[in-house]
């Protein structure tokens, strides 16, 4: 199996899709091609949530903005899974959540000309992809395409700031597609908190563990599906109810 | 073959197709992951016309407003299909197209911790359409998980006033993405009058059997794939064009 | 294989995956549904671009003014691919694409009755693809609903003008999600220019191989991964900076 996640949006991913069949008989499945354009962050912070819902397969996954440049194209076996993308930090805090420290390991694939400057995806990415494919596990360091890389381009999702007697802060890791501000401030500084009213940058908000529990319209501050504080409206968007936008400080007082 | 539907936009879908690659070897189609959000009666109404084209299968499908509260998990049986989602009437519109009304019987599924209280489309419906893919016909019963519902959460989609001698009334139930505005007016109700002029709710259109009957811009008025009679502009949005909305009455003269 | 494209967006494919999945084993991948909406021209651009990574496969494409009409429904046969769609020229740039002149030949399907009016992708153009699927190569004419057509209606991307001692001259063909305004300039007119400076209908910007050459928000002009000129911002939609759109004329002087 091979997942494919971008920030390609609409058309281009379908390169990809063709590569993989014409170079693979692997099942192709999408995560998703809307990761948020050119922010390798938030892309890491949603293949982080999402692959770890898969079974073992080989995760392409492309959050792009050195394409063309002498950024390095990244292999990283996590486990039985394996990660391909470019170098830029966005596969490790998944390759993390997949899998313990001492069974991940990173390897450059060697890029080939022609390839595009501006389309990775199709040129790099995907053929990778399908030639890591099949590869028996722990056999990728044979492939001679593939060299190990020692240190990989490190990147770290930001971590909130909880020290006692002050309140947590925080920032807004990405917002979802119902307007929910998600969070990097751990679900259980919310525990035993259900029903009480806490704000949020100075707003008022009332704690749930369930959108439902308030009436239409009520900002809430709940836990995600991630295990995060997240910022949601019931039938409504977070974002406008607290003013929140991805990047944004959160300071959340209780 | 499990399909997959819900409100859900770009993201957590793929959490719920990495659950299902985990815990079954169905096939995986998408219907659609961008239903209403949050409109149960649109999402019934999408469900119906859409599902009616798919062989038997399992149908995963997800707008659940009402997720971590009490509201049950649905499992239905409709002929060889079977539907699986939130016990908040989503899922009846459907089965009742699928399946004659005494081929259509209901289980709950019983909800086990740890589920999230955000994300039951990843942590119950997902493994609960796994679970009853490989059920043989009419075993459903004999799950330990599943117990007969004898009165599921009704839901109908809005019917329209048609009577002798007064215009008909109906309701705008969905916009589609070419800004044609669905109603829930029967499409015969314009059999014969191809080429007549009408109004709908005073606006003035044709009546087309095709959109390409009229120069781009004019107003139309036509029976959609689904039966029903919308309102479109041929190379424009007929909800500009007609000041439409989902919900809105709509009344038809003649 | 069977490959879906339309500018149908979020709903409708579904009906058309459903009839695929019904009516043949074949795997069935998107393309994409967010074609531009009516717009023949740029959905043949697209397919172009986009289907040459595929393997052989059908590839039922869909983008359909005159649904309903008399434009008759066409297969082309284009080597080891075929092509399945409306008569409207929207597959022909892509057939030329896959196979020389010599290995393309065209039938018109015959339309039974009863189709709707108004989705020929679910009524005519699926069960169609669904049909020739697993007809033998070279085996279409013997199929009783398949005839030959002689003169499908033409359809080509317009062209550049490129004169010696004047600026090129060319056309904004579409745009893609990044903001990116994709022309029909050849991307050999920026062969060896890297780092220049040049402007696009008098605006300032710079030639580069990979966006990341310069600093974000500055206006570059590159050659894309369809091999013609493209004009873009990194980090920034391309379309904002050099105020252009689909189908906008294009000047560029070096």
């Amino acid at each position: 199996m091979i997942t494919l996640a971008s920030d390609f949006g609409a058309h281009y991913p379908a390169a990809m899709r063709g590569v993989l069949a014409a170079e693979s008989d692997a099942r192709i499945l999408d995560v998703t091609h809307e990761l948020p354009r050119q922010d390798v962050r938030a892309g890491a912070f949603w293949l982080r949530e999402l692959l770890v819902s898969f079974p073992p397969a080989v995760h392409c996954a492309v959050v792009d903005p050195g394409v063309g440049t002498d950024r390095r194209a990244l292999v990283v076996e996590a486990g039985p899974h394996r990660l391909v993308g470019p170098d830029n930090g966005l596969l490790l805090p998944a390759a993390r959540r997949l899998a313990p420290a001492d069974s991940i390991a990173c390897y450059e694939w060697a890029i080939r000309s022609p390839a595009s400057n501006t389309f990775h995806g199709r040129d790099v990415f995907a053929p990778c992809a399908a030639a890591v494919h099949d590869r028996p596990p722990g056999d990728l360091g044979s492939h001679p395409r593939l060299t190990p890389v020692s240190e990989p381009v490190a990147l770290s999702l930001p971590q909130p700031t909880i020290e006692a007697g002050q309140d947590p802060r925080g920032v807004v890791l990405v917002v979802d597609g119902f307007g929910n501000a998600i969070t990097n401030l751990p679900g259980s500084l919310l525990a035993g908190r259900a029903g009480q009213a806490v704000t949020v940058n100075g707003r008022a908000a009332t704690v749930v563990e369930a959108y439902a529990e308030v009436d239409d319209g009520a900002p809430v501050v709940t836990v995600g599906s991630h295990g995060n504080v997240e910022c949601a409206v019931t039938e409504g968007r977070g974002t406008d109810a607290f003013g929140l936008a991805p990047g944004d400080a959160v300071r959340l007082s209780r």
